[in-house]
């Protein structure tokens, strides 16, 4: 596809609000000696640009903006919207987060508003309008960036006004209190809703366990709809008000990768161009990260990113920040162009003094030089994304395999109150996802409301937990297997539908004659615990975890056993079904990395799908221009040397097709 | 004694108001071929009964009754009262709990309401009525269930209504604020009280350390007793509203074993059969289970009891929640039954398919099927409860050995700000028991202020960590031992009087004299610690844990005395003291399993006590019928083979004595 | 300097009004046969003494001043004002203090008070006013001692009230908004401040992360100053009263150590003598309780202290407590008395029946005899002070070696969002000094901002992880090396301005001319980790931990480099800097204990300071008459043998210079 910019974008967040004015222009210079060429600014300055109810001031705004086009650097505006200034909080104490305990917070932080204040909405959008007027057109501009991380500021808002709200969501989406009880199984510990008043958030000091869990799960899960649908309508009325004056400059905001919180999906589709923050941590496997690009790829479409913050250095709000090795972030950066990134920016350009992220790795440091490994990295990293970076824009990656990732999985999943408190939804995505890393394996993540017409593009899909079955997706999938696709799923998917509730008829429901398998138990291992799994064939013994489904073949042949003493020793652990022309897997138990790899490879094999062998821990990828030329990026994303490549080396090929 | 039934129930609880009306009857047919012939109903479905605060509506209630009838099925009926309409915690938020942090809860959760709200006695006091008026007399009826676990949504309510009652409860009991400010030893860091209104409840934001301890312990334990006696009176004010109509059918509540909030004693003596939920975990022992067993057996004055709840399968609250394994469930309901339940009653008999307990194994799984293995063993095993049951009914234990359990001891152990945190009350009872149980010896768990007359039906009586000596205990037990008794005690007992004050004069206090020892001092040992234990003798070896006391001998003998390296190396461990026809024996730290064993053999050889001999995790118990019949149930509690029994072998013979 | 007392105190914390007046005189008797000739006495008995709100009643505290004064003991008169009388939170709610969650305690508890309540300031200024009018100058007192442990109650206040006194006390230091917004860099996510109103203290419902971290850490560090100067004013309030009536005698309050709340150097300078409580843990090690006491004295500005409390044997709230071992209680004294305590206290003197510390060692047990282990060993510690002590007081240390201990820094450097959070910084300042601990070199611990005439009186002067430099301090530190001394600093120095901003130029900022290295990262460590330090010369390999400072030299020469695999493998890991006539060490990173050895040895060779050898746990201490004697003592702080020494031997000696 074409290229979005004009050249390949390499900067990042640069906040010279924070600095005396005449420090600006010798930024600037330095910036440009590392090949920068875009500063994403106005992040967090609502205060500065509008310090009291009534008025505006853009007078620093307009310098910084005058400054950076006479650098011709691009410019990616933000809305400054994702703090609120501290007056507004004062005047308006209605226009803050009330957490889990139900208290509106005062003064302090960031993402500190409720999405469903009308002062908020308001103010938002007045602002983002007046910045759109203003700057609407202007040379540099290249994209509008909406507030900033969205729900990163620590769970749902639980205020008065947002039950409220909720109680209008409701109403709208099941018409009557008797529509409502029967979605959500009220009379369970008699939670029977008599009058919409009776509906409040699912808070600590309501119906909630904790905040991810709640005796009424259907009430937790569409309160999470109700809270992604509030801050998604905070992002459309910004959106909407800079459409006002400007109609085409692309618009986005900077998701988060697996975050829990927003079904990225929906956002995606609201978004002109996806962005994101990859912060891996120091213990984050290599192909984890790439899971989290190719997620960000599959929520905006399949189409190329911005990769709108990585660190060039250490992070530092984790408990323990190592610095980055060198050639670690142009490894990491890398990897994101090979995985679909058009742009490569930083958080941040320029260290700030105080705050609480002062100690966060920065292309100039606190000793404002040019001698710093991370300068000097930096800028050989931007000499190289000059040309290289640029003939890469617009290619696109080519997938046979698709890989599920559900929201409202993830959320079900991890609200479930049994058999197991020992599951994280994306680390189970992981798990299968890493896998076909290993084999160099192109894959896209797709939504798994992906119609058949999209869903046949592929030879593999991969829907691991899948615990949640949405109406139609059951179908889909059968006549996805049935036209002769694979299909790989397993332990705890099937088992609810779109209310949370379960589905009747022996698990996985919907998906057991699709499998062939009825799982009968699902038995629950200690942490500690494993159990053995046997593949048949040649008795190669890996190990389960976490859960053991099981399970009685319907028709399903066994691709391996469970070993081991327990009393289901010797049934089916992971099975195979022929099914019309194609055959669906259910892998009962969450296997360790090697028996993970061995059902892989078998699958991959059997649906023909090409896979690519490098040594371990060195990643290979393809994106195809338009043209016809093929780009090859092979990355050593560990820290020693693997084969012949040295630690963190980078090789970027492209031939024709 | 006679049996209470007139057969022995098989069956649990059942909820058809979460189902489609079409699908009853269905269950009911299953249900019977799994020999159920009882279901508990209306647990939790007030908001049914009384959708509105002056409207009944008694329909679905009517039906479910009717269709059970007609099946001949045994009904216990429960109030439904503990869970409120989410109308009357909108219409009457006082009705609802506050926790430690003093804010009242909103809707949602279960055992939600405020024992001492007005609001709360008086429509559960109404609604009980109606139901008795209704249903008294019915065929079917077999007993009243009152509310659901009293006390299980999680601690004690700590509102301004509950605070004012807790003044008018202290000055019924105290008289004036200078006995109170006595028993409280309140000059202690200037907490005198001056006016009725300075008490205020023991939360995180006054005198409490967490919710555990307090400043000052005896406001504390005067805050559970008060918070008991508010917890009974609900079920008091319910069960007399169904006497009104129904003067005979047997009232009961379902009660937790070794739960700390209530003390159990108190309620056994207003409820007219005890019954009881027992959900071992994963790390259960299976002598903690048994003496869960006995401990209810106690409470209820020691009768036959009902096994009102276990799972047939699988848990689905704990964090990791494994299935039963074959056999596992029957052992257990045959362990209940062999400690004296008359029932096996299962929550649930169909699994729900919302809700936070769906996942919590039923009789009829969420396949729907007769054909799984958990439904299998259900029939089976109710097929043979059907007539051994039957005869076992009414059958009494006789135990020459007593253990004490202190309630009032338990809360004060785990509020003592020193010498160690390391003390859990239900587990140092459990160290003495398991000595007792691996003998095969019968226990019976009574109170502290059991009276001599009854106390002196034992030949032993163990009292562990009785920190507690309520007024007239010492003599009772002194006379105990001194008519030829064997009293077992030891560490952390004797130290506080009914009002949690230090009795002065040296450890053990009143009980000094009779253990003939003097502990000078207490030792805290790390977590990791402990300390050797050297029987006299044959110089054995064993550990002890958590503290040890340092004690003279005061004319008692010496056991075993402390070996290793530390400053009272050499001095008494455990000590044996002749006191009038008796011996009492005090132990000065928390024994290991090895320890524990060699002190009871020794203590039940002394004391001419019979122990039966059996494999490592069999357990032998013994029941007596009034004909003279004796059953002998010989349980193999574990998943591996001892001796001649395979894993959760149950035999059961039965002799004429 | 000439001695306080007449004698040297031997006694502590006494609490009749607990007790019936019957048992008083007995005590006495019995604290007369231990030698104790002091009673700290009236710390907790507010209600006792004013019953309400207009009422005072002394005849209690007249009789137990009668008694002590009968039986000659020394009184240390406390002015109660620690726990607010229940009424007073009764009637004037606003005196209590507020958690972080803002939330207004009720009564409960102690240190309970509103710094800043006008209600608490006015009647603990009224009451030391009457107690003082009373009782100045009458027999036996010897000392004034007010409210009790300041701060130790739980954290600071988050009140309104706090709230608004903290907006004036920012009006005060700033003058103006702008000058605040710059000091905080308040642009950072647009925290910008434009009115005063907009201020609110760090709560976790503001700008806090958590209590010990804040967003703005320039508002969190003036939120600290401002509390620990209300806490200081509730000092000097009741201190001022007492001047009223009583001109000279000495007035203190108990400190707490490295106490993280309150900046004791300022509460130093406003007490007549500093006086402490020392209460090791079973895990401390002996030289921070070593160098606990040199900060005490150091805060004192190095006159001998008072040890006002410690207990005589095992403490009670720990979550394990350990009975002090024989010999050990007498060590912990002579160890206070040799590092300049001129009296030797207990906490307490009689255990109480009642409250939470009922289980805290005293010299009267609950046993309430004088044949316990604990009475036998005071009172033959008490016969040896009586004498020996008495010879010893007024003479003072003598250091050659400062210890920098700030406490700006303690609260900057555990605040900081990165690069790290596995920093305690009392137990990195314990790390320098342990290693002069071991070699018997006697430590001053000093300010930071220490002028250079008092500086310049060490040979050496050490700056563990002095993270903020405050006005003036750096220049101080440059002439201190310039004229010969020997500066000791490294990892995470220099880095903070007063404002805790980053000071910018390069790490560690104006430190780094003189230490002649320029710090270009600091990478952080997982717990688990360290890094091998290499030191030229013997190559002696030991290990860095925490954060690695990764540094060049500028002029300054390695003394160890950083050795492994790491890419800064071979870069210097300590350096040492020629400055003037002396030298400025840097070590990069957190050395374990044989890595400071090594140095610390090194740095005291070049800077020709004296050490004394003894056997490893044996401390050395010296103090110096004023008539010439030299007191030495030489104290076997562990349980074990060491070389000559049995078991917490003590030997003191004394000679003539």
């Amino acid at each position: 596809m074409k290229a979005m910019f004009d050249r390949f974008l390499f900067g990042g967040d640069w906040n010279p609000e924070q600095w005396d004015e005449s420090t600006w222009e010798r930024d600037i210079v330095m910036l440009e000696h590392a090949h920068i060429n875009e500063a994403t600014i106005n992040v967090f300055s609502w205060t500065q640009l509008q310090p009291e109810s009534g008025r505006y001031d853009f007078a620093t705004l307009d310098r910084i903006i005058a400054l950076l086009q006479a650098h011709h650097f691009g410019i990616v505006l933000a809305t400054s919207t994702a703090a609120v200034p501290a007056w507004m909080s004062r005047e308006f104490p209605e226009v803050m987060r009330a957490g889990a305990d139900g208290v509106r917070r005062v003064f302090g932080g960031r993402h500190n508003f409720c999405p469903n204040s009308s002062v908020f909405r308001k103010f938002s959008h007045a602002l983002a309008g007046e910045l759109s007027r203003r700057y609407a057109g202007m040379p540099g501009l290249l994209v509008w960036h909406i507030g900033n991380e969205y729900g990163g500021g620590g769970g749902m808002c639980y205020c008065d006004r947002c039950a409220e709200a909720f109680r209008e969501w409701l109403r709208d989406k099941y018409g009557s209190v008797a529509a409502l009880n029967e979605a959500w199984c009220a009379n369970f510990w008699s939670h029977t809703v008599t009058d919409w008043r009776d509906v409040v958030p699912p808070s600590e000091y309501a119906d909630g366990i904790g905040t991810e869990k709640a005796v009424i799960s259907g009430l937790l899960m569409d309160y999470r709809r109700f809270q992604n649908d509030s801050q998604l309508a905070c992002f459309i009325n910004e959106r909407e008000a800079i459409r006002e004056f400007d109609a085409t400059t692309p618009v986005t905001t900077n998701l988060m990768g697996a975050f829990k919180d927003l079904d990225y999906f929906q956002w995606g589709r609201e978004m002109d161009v996806v962005s994101w923050d990859n912060y891996p941590g120091m213990d984050t496997e290599p192909s984890y990260t790439a899971m989290c690009h190719d997620l960000m790829r599959g929520v905006g479409g399949g189409k190329p990113f911005m990769l709108m913050e990585q660190t060039p250095n250490q992070q530092n709000w984790f408990p323990y920040c190592k610095v980055k090795r060198p050639g670690e972030v142009r490894a990491l950066s890398w990897q994101a162009v090979a995985h679909g990134a058009d742009t490569v920016q930083f958080f941040q350009l320029k260290q700030s003094l105080g705050g609480c992220e002062r100690f966060h790795g920065a292309v100039i440091g606190h000793d404002g030089s040019e001698e710093t490994r991370v300068f000097r990295q930096s800028a050989a990293l931007g000499e190289e994304l000059k040309d290289l970076g640029r003939d890469v824009m617009g290619a696109q990656t080519r997938s046979a395999v698709a890989v599920i990732f559900d929201w409202e999985s993830y959320w079900s999943l991890e609200s479930c109150v049994g058999p197991t408190t020992g599951f994280s939804y994306p680390q189970e995505v992981h798990r299968f996802y890493r896998a076909l890393h290993k084999l160099n394996i192109p894959v896209d993540i797709i939504a798994s409301t992906t119609p058949l017409e999209e869903m046949r593009r592929y030879a593999v899909v991969v829907a691991p937990a899948l615990i949640m079955i949405k109406p139609g997706v059951a179908r889909t999938l059968e006549a996805f297997v049935d036209e002769g696709g694979h299909l790989v799923t397993g332990y705890m998917s099937g088992l609810h539908d779109e209310h949370d509730l379960v589905i009747p008829g022996g698990y996985p429901g919907p998906l057991r004659e699709l499998c062939g398998v009825w799982v009968e138990e699902i038995d629950g291992l200690a942490p500690e615990e494993s159990i053995p799994v046997v593949f048949n064939g040649d008795g190669t013994t890996t190990q389960g975890t976490i859960v053991a489904s099981i399970m009685h073949l319907e028709g399903a042949e066994a691709v391996a056993d469970y070993g081991g003493e327990d009393f289901y020793a010797g049934t089916p652990a992971v099975s195979a079904n022929a099914y019309g022309d194609g055959r669906a897997y259910y892998v009962g138990t969450p296997l360790d990395e090697r028996g993970m790899d061995m059902l892989i490879k078998s699958v991959i094999r059997h649906a023909g799908v090409e896979s690519i062998e490098t040594p371990d821990g060195v990643e290979l990828c393809r994106r195809y221009g338009d043209d016809g030329r093929v780009f090859t990026f092979t990355i050593n994303l560990t820290g020693a040397v693997r084969g012949d490549m040295q630690a963190y080396e980078v090789r970027v090929t492209s031939d024709s097709a």
